[in-house]
């Protein structure tokens, strides 16, 4: 089921604009181009609403933010709204300071996420509004509650797909469980980034299914991961992983994906 | 031949001033360092026009423009131009937005680069002003014609650098036609930004034939990709091809490039 | 005995705020969890100072300095300062232009970094306050010299980390020779970013002896790119050596760090 999601994505080949922190937005770029779809990275506020509204999907991501990356944000999220176009929230570390909470609070606002796209305690920060985290990728949290996921998606009707030992697609009723991935994503700055890149490509080839489509994406790249962790050979670490899970969505084909999960 | 503009680039070591977007400024980096120049990226209007002064070489690059990196580009521009350096002009996604392209026609008219790197489509539309392009490598368009290269050279006196499938640089009258290179290059974010980042070192190494240099930066890129493509692994796929790539050029002798270049 | 200072990291796991320039941001940051840190890039004035007051470690780069970075660091490096945090100081390029200069004289004063991390050129160019550099890896001084690397630490209070063929740190008495390392790293960027983010992981594992946590930094930097440089294969250059740098880190135990230590 994933596979065909993955399929709808190589042939539209959409643009996905990506307005994303520096440190992790080559990563993004050619996952996305390795999944077949076109990135353009913009973040300047005057130019996002143009590209925005051009383009297939949107993916707001909160790490490095700034001032201008901010507005830049919201001018994007309202002309993509306003076209109909699918957009991703990646609320990275927003439970580390009140200038990323307020952010995503206005963007939940003003550009209604179709997908947000955290981790647990991204999620849990989103819903209740505290900050005081001390990381991006605090994991102190019980592993297999979906309630918190379920209620930021009732309060703000998107799907979330919250990343962890044990990632699930919520819309606030149902929640889907995606099964595999690797640990290693832990140890690879951008994982989170990637996949909110990726749902924002699987989102824009699968429009009318926005909860199937994000835990697409998200099977999608845990395949990705299982593949690239049995590459590894003996000395490689997290920067070869890095590398091989980019591989991995390269050569990913509808056969090797569903050949994969029957394996497995 | 251009194994020859290439060891001049190693003797010389030329400091390469890189302005440029936050998605591929490491890779750009690493490649001017593989290629035996010395990277300096700055983009603070503060800095830029002290830096431009003193490099070998200036890089402007439009990717993830922002109003102070457009100024920075400006002082850096006028300030390599007054003191005889050569300068690149990548527009990358010119066609995207109205902001990226009154930058590139205030950089054409301010800095008068020396060389113009870009695709078809931002080559395209420097020349007509067009926006409305929905992604940074749209490549729906016919593949052998010159004449857009030829006029943009002739209308801005730079040599014109287009890459596509078949890469070609052009002074407005003569047309060099660059042989190879790999269509791997394609799912690579910033092989282009990369080869603009090289040219900078080739015309600083080679000052008196920009075009020649330019075409001979091309040559060189397309035969690390070639190398690059050839030394993949199955299942690598474009992350470890952007690696190979890099250290093809680290690796890169006169000797190898000759050999490389009598039997493809 | 280095090996003891990297296993405190390991175990403490210390959040490390960098405050960095784009170019490298992403290999300081897989570094950091490569060595079990957990780093947090955010560069906006609006939060800086609440994130450096609750992580463990800040690191203050000059790489693309801007004057809202400048301004992000001044109030992250005073709130970390009043809050007894360990700070390093990185200045990339200050030789090279005033607005770098400025910016590190202020911040030396304001923050009071316990350790600044630079080549022979920075260090140099901090203790004269001369700009005019041409890049921002200049290599043309005599190697041995410790003499300014000792006067630079007498003067600001900080122990100085200065890199280069022969490593030193010096808390301008005392002066540590850190022996090993590879050419290669000359090859990379961020080698030094990456070696200064490394430090502030190890200031926070190791707070009471920042001359000697600074020296194992260096070091565990040096068996890394040991280890690495002896991995490559036939073929690999600057972009694998980087690759398997992080690699080692990631999977350098204690036991290896000495076994290594004892067999070279």
């Amino acid at each position: 089921m994933s596979s065909e999601f993955l399929e709808h994505v190589r042939r539209m080949r959409p643009v996905v604009h990506t307005i994303t922190n520096y440190v992790t937005a080559n990563d993004c770029a050619n996952l996305l181009l390795a999944a077949g779809a076109s990135p353009i990275m913009a973040d300047a506020p005057e130019e996002t609403a143009q590209i925005a509204a051009m383009a297939d999907a949107l993916v707001l991501n909160l790490g490095t933010l700034s001032a201008s990356k901010k507005e830049a944000m919201l001018l994007a999220g309202k002309a993509a709204a306003a076209a109909g176009r699918p957009i991703v929230l990646d609320p990275v570390g927003v439970g580390a300071s009140d200038f990323r909470r307020d952010a995503a609070g206005l963007l939940l606002a003003e550009a209604r996420p179709t997908v947000i796209r955290g981790n647990r305690s991204e999620i849990r920060a989103l819903l209740t509004g505290e900050t005081g985290e001390r990381g991006v990728d605090t994991a102190d949290l019980p592993v297999h509650g979906a309630e918190t996921a379920q209620k930021l998606a009732r309060q703000t009707g998107a799907v979330v797909l919250q990343t962890g030992e044990i990632d699930i697609a919520t819309d606030g009723e149902r929640v889907l469980q995606i099964p595999g991935g690797s640990e290693l994503l832990c140890l690879v700055t951008g994982a989170g980034c990637m996949l909110s890149a990726l749902t924002g490509a699987f989102l824009a080839a699968n429009p009318d299914q926005p909860l199937l489509a994000a835990a697409a994406a998200a099977e999608t790249m845990s395949v990705c991961a299982e593949i690239a962790q049995k590459r590894l050979r003996t000395g490689e670490g997290n920067a070869s992983f890095r590398t091989r899970l980019i591989d991995a969505m390269c050569s990913l084909t509808p056969e090797i994906f569903r050949k994969w999960r029957q394996e497995a």
